[in-house]
């Protein structure tokens, strides 16, 4: 049974024809006929999987993280007879593998992923395997592409990327400590690195780990290295997995592995020993733009929710139902509001990664990073109080949402950072040369106060003779 | 002498390279050099006479409505001798004298011209003369253009637009009560408009005065006529001017209108008797839009001003220029976030002009008549704190800024109902589709895991058959 | 071994001494005694509990809500041992056992028992059978009393309160559809109710059910009636738990309860048929304060681990500690004058319920029920983002008390419901009279006006002369 | 002709009856006797003729700064006959002169003073003259209280404080640098001041001036000296007077004060030579607590409009009153929320200054430094935003409120200083001792779990072992 209100039904708009009209010059007939495929596929098969895979994995926590439900499976070999498979990849990608989207339309489609937890890696187009493909396309020799490169193409395994660590404050990167010895031909890795997401998954049996080869080094972002750990590498303890707002995320979670003495060949070094900086800063630029995407996609159906619930018959309070209540009506107002401004910040960040490289558009990304959770958290919080206590529990999908998404405003850095370094980027290009520009102006005045005839008067100035008149 | 840090200066970024990205596919080589040549006219020559033609109007309050500085009619020689005049005007407008840009493009031109007090009246792009030309040449009849559109369009005259009512709840414009009673072939006008936004005036020579032809007819919407009132006809008098937080915006200013057995002859109906709905919804559209990026105007300004103080090596406190501060720079972060992405939302309702009718792109201007005030005051308050007391005075532009914008919140409709009439449209659209569409994805899921051959079990359900077994 | 920084350690100032000033005159000093009691078994022992009981629960779902640690026996015979029992009883309670503190002085102490998870159930002061015990107290019969009301007072067993319902709109009371049906002398009770907290605890043995007795009668506030229900009585069955973001709150946990015919006898009737609306709008009052003052000691606590966390040596970014950064300073500050404020708001609400009865109060305790929770979740959230990820997780007490304390903004009626009735209750009061004296002040300005020999003459009024001398 | 709704009109609460309950107890019968006679003279006499003195001040700059209005004489004259006159003198004040009320007792009345323009003065209760009285009388020789003081306490002059200059941020008062230089028996004014309130009167014939006698101190607290200068020294000019928001807060007004080699004699030193900043220090305290309670009479006030237009039956939209809709009832509710809670913010810390010194109430007055007008600002928009543009204009009292009350977010202080000094000193005094106490409670934890005989599990710890068996 197909689900109705989808593409195809009386009234539906379908995807590629809500594109903000600002972006349509730039989407390619190919790529709406795809948008409009995601839609369907999203809307019709996976949202509905949604809870079905979330059953599977049972109540008992050991075999939430021993569980691998056949659904997603299924919708993994539906995906490939759609076409819609890998989407993500640019089109020079490995083997000419891309599908050849740009960020922006990529963008579009990443929207609808984002409505469904698991629609994401039933398109092989989940983090962190996206940047870590792109890590391994970019810079991995061919042993490592033939190795890991291609079964997470194929979507036979996954991959987890180690980089924060419980010890220190990891909102600054040049902070971790994890050791990476070198041996003859091994490295030697001992640390411990935690919120590596993705690591409780069965399918991951490959971490990306950045260490530090060299920590006396002067210049301290030549001191790391990242290198390739197989997941059943001995030594390789997942000690735990960490919770988020009472959630586990199984089955692939956020784990809290141990390094201890773990031996790889030097031959799992991604681009070179004390290189690891370079490959990060490279990892990043694009994949802030789906994860922003992806939450713009879970803020409109947080916002269809919303709406679901005010004209819903059943649910009346003194006499009316909730949509006439007007202030739900100016917070769905706000939110739509918000999260068309979201998106269109988003959009137009791709749009420059698309334009040239993702460096340029480093201040646009950092714009959405902090922009898009807020608004996203914002929706989430206005719709769970439509829905009463129940907007909180397991009875629809808002908490969940929330929990998933609270941790945006620290991962890939606390908003606070990005909000200094916004801030300072724009102070240090153009402060001086607003101050000067407003001095010029002045002067300007001046002049131009003279040319007039003119005195510069003050408009209240006054003639305060009568002081030196008065008695005491 | 030229000002610095304009076009040609070293380092200076010209508008036209500022242009958002998502939006350049859709703005000509054209537009982008009228674009940097507004720009330089705006900050090199319009902002630093604003301050001179302020001089100029003077302390006294009678004189501030009498005077016609001299400043304002060398900007619009200048800007005529530029190319720069009435660059609103679309392509096939009257005679063929439109300038012949899009809604996007103007908007972009639009943006300049907020950052100065009069720039938009130096190249003759102010409203309420804007929209009142577009009425005049839409539905004007050929006396109507001959006699006021044509000087309106030379700059020579100016109008105002009489709609709001002291006596009433204006913002339901089914309220207004002005009558306009027909006697042989005149119209008798009585009744009190406010803040009819330029009739202080010496060259406002025309109000378009909206009042009640026909009070009882059922259709509340064909109730309304428009006529031209010439402003010295016997019987007008302005009773006062308006002020707005402390300040008159002479010698334009809000007036107190009172029209006592007004007489004008039919001829002066615009489009035709209970029409005034009609022509004051034809009038709306693209004018919020170049309203909108107006503001953004004055808010990027607002925001160089905030960054000239941060870094301005004469205010330290405790030991630190104001830039070292953090508090400080997250404000300018979200100051920048809010101002990119309100930018963003405003062209986007642009392009949605350009593609078809206003009608269309309600929601969207609605959505930026919201937005946009609410990012510039919030950036107007940033701004002023960092400048302490003398952000609120004379002494900064922001204080002034600050008192014509916060009626934004009001002009054209209050926030409040926008916010209702937005919230409304989403529920009432799409409200019902969404609560289907939910429904048939639990059916879905319900369907799935019977397929799967799983109960719908409740992750937390518990076997309490141990009640029955406790003893009380 | 002691806990250091709790009372007797040099520089730790004792709860007694952080009394607010103006609160002073009504505490005595036997409440200044307990207060610091209770702040010492609540720091030095129940807090590190915390942590225990929740490990004693363990990890496995159904074993969570069959658990019963032993920890929290040996606290509560710690809590009578010291005589911090029961305290939350005013002097005439059941057979004068009331500990005798004003509604000030216990919830002063309320403030110190909020910090743990199980300091309140450790001292009999937990919801909902504080309430409930009232209830009993109040309007229960001997029997009732010798049989619920004893072993509640002497903490053997629990009890809960039965009130929402899964399929209406909850938080319009009337809504309510739970069927009570008289049979001979029983009741027989078919419904279902959700969010009954405590109904999973093991030693729950009692609920207090709300349902309709009459459903058709006219008067919407007389079709309720209360009876209590043994939880092990036949055709009662737990469907399950809520969930609250993630959480369970096991062991207690909010129960999805099935009442299927349900028989109990006429004589667990509290009050009367026909009388719930009574008995519940009776139980209300001193509850929330009590809520509200835990809240207030969560946010402070919460505040605590906000500035431990700033001053840690091990967690600097950008080579200063946390508290360098002034963003954090500022966010400390607000918290400071949020959470100051609303502990005044409450005791002012304590005071006046203090003064008379609960009525009189209604409109403080609506203020506080929404206040406290806003100003909670805020310093929550500023405490979690200062911890980066581990602020959401497992590691800090943060997390759980986000999820314990989110539903606080809809139990006991959402925020909403109550901010409207707020604005309600202050127009109809009091819009009328206001609105007569405004109008009688501006009358006396203009009597005042025509004494002083004035004109009203508006500031800015002005002589138009001028336009009639104007050329077209 | 008296004006309804104030004491003795059937249904009026009068003021004493409106204390917060928790404050009464320390509230004497005869403050509460004065209580209602402030709040009858405030909205009997004081508030209607608010609006005839600015009538009386006229249109013209000039003579708004020349102009005396009889009005308020007259008021003052009344306030005497009503013994409602310097009632902020403490009980020991010069000769016994104290009205001898608490700060908590003057703080209530103070909030009905707040409530008109002028109703300050007519009690001889306006600032500056209430510091600057304190100051003379505190640190006076018998000489000044004689020239200055007297006069004051009669009402028959006004001073000045000027502290704050333009060329330098005064939010950081050791940055001053007014030059006092000696001369024999003579002290040599050099410099500028700004935004000396109150300088603009006709009888303000004193200036409380604080400068550098030694700018080479290296103890930089040990710098400044304060004297006394009168008005009309030669050699002091008023420069100029500041725009609040476009007001001129005329007569009195904020100075732009030239000292241009002003000699005074060296009797005219205040304390002493190099102790200017102990007098401004003793001058702070409870000056800022009444400025506060100014401040929430003007958010009550703006509260009442704000009702009174909810009501008022004139204005509707959309076939309801403004009362009807919901999003501006909520608005009230928040503002009813905030306003309470600010006031008893307030009145604790007058408690805590009554108790003891100023200095121990330091926090409390910088968090309602902070709080209140933050309060104040919010409530004045929501109320202008009900009135539409007439609630930006001069027919309410909301928009001069508002630009009288914008600066308390700068004066004494900018409230970023206040905060980022309340957020050091929460973690200065106690940031180290929590660190302590949360380590000693995780200590104890473990401690317990020992003892229970658990092992310290996490609640999601896995058992990795099928990594290793997983072939890659």
């Amino acid at each position: 049974m197909s689900v109705p209100y989808t593409i195809g039904t009386p009234g539906y708009v379908p995807a590629s024809q809500k594109i903000p009209p600002i972006a349509l010059p730039l989407v390619s007939p190919r790529a709406k006929v795809f948008l409009d495929k995601i839609e369907r596929f999203v809307e019709e098969e996976c949202v509905p999987a949604d809870e079905v895979y979330e059953q599977a994995l049972g109540r008992d926590v050991q075999s939430r993280f021993s569980s691998h439900p056949q659904i997603i499976e299924d919708l993994k070999k539906r995906a490939k007879e759609l076409g819609l498979w890998n989407l993500f990849l640019p089109k020079n990608h490995y083997q000419g593998t891309g599908a050849d989207f740009t960020n922006l339309e990529y963008g579009l489609m990443a929207e609808y992923l984002g409505r469904s937890h698991i629609a994401s890696e039933a398109c092989n187009c989940a983090a962190p395997d996206t940047g870590n493909m792109e890590v391994f396309a970019k810079y991995g020799t061919e042993e490592q592409k033939r190795r890991w490169l291609e079964p997470l193409l194929a979507g036979e395994i996954r991959s987890a990327f180690c980089m924060t660590e419980p010890h220190i404050a990891s909102s600054d990167a040049t902070n971790i400590e994890l050791a990476i010895r070198r041996e003859g031909n091994d490295y030697i890795l001992n640390g411990e690195k935690w919120w590596s997401s993705g690591a409780g998954d069965l399918r991951c049996t490959v971490y990306l780990v950045l260490g530090k080869t060299d920590p006396q080094n002067a210049n301290k972002y030549k001191q790391q290295t990242l290198v390739a750990v197989p997941s059943n590498t001995p030594g390789v303890t997942v000690k735990r997995m960490m919770q988020v707002l009472g959630y586990d995320d199984a089955p692939r979670g956020h784990g809290h592995i141990v390094f201890n003495n773990v031996r790889v060949p030097v031959s799992n070094v991604i681009l070179g020993e004390g290189r690891g900086f370079e490959v990060i800063q490279g990892r990043l630029g694009p994949g802030r733009i789906h994860h922003a995407m992806r939450c713009v996609g879970v803020a409109e159906r947080a916002l269809e929710w919303f709406i679901a619930r005010l004209v819903d018959p059943r649910k009346k309070t003194f006499g009316k139902r909730l949509v006439d209540h007007g202030v739900l009506l100016e917070r769905v107002a706000q939110s739509r509001i918000d999260i068309d401004a979201a998106r269109l910040a988003v959009l137009n960040a791709a749009v420059k990664v698309d334009m040239g490289d993702t460096k340029s558009a480093l201040k646009e990304i950092a714009e959405v990073k902090v922009q898009v959770p807020a608004v996203l958290l914002d929706t989430l919080h206005r719709a769970m109080q439509a829905y009463g206590a129940a907007g909180m529990s397991q009875d629809t999908p808002l908490a969940r949402m929330y929990g998933r998404n609270r941790t945006k405003k620290i991962v890939d850095g606390p908003d606070e950072v990005h909000m200094q370094q916004l801030g300072k980027t724009e102070c240090r290009t153009r402060g001086d040369q607003m101050l000067e520009k407003i001095t010029a102006q002045r002067r300007k005045t001046d002049e131009l106060l003279k040319q007039y005839g003119m005195e510069k008067i003050d408009v209240l100035q006054l003639d305060r003779a009568y002081h030196h008149a008065a008695k005491l």
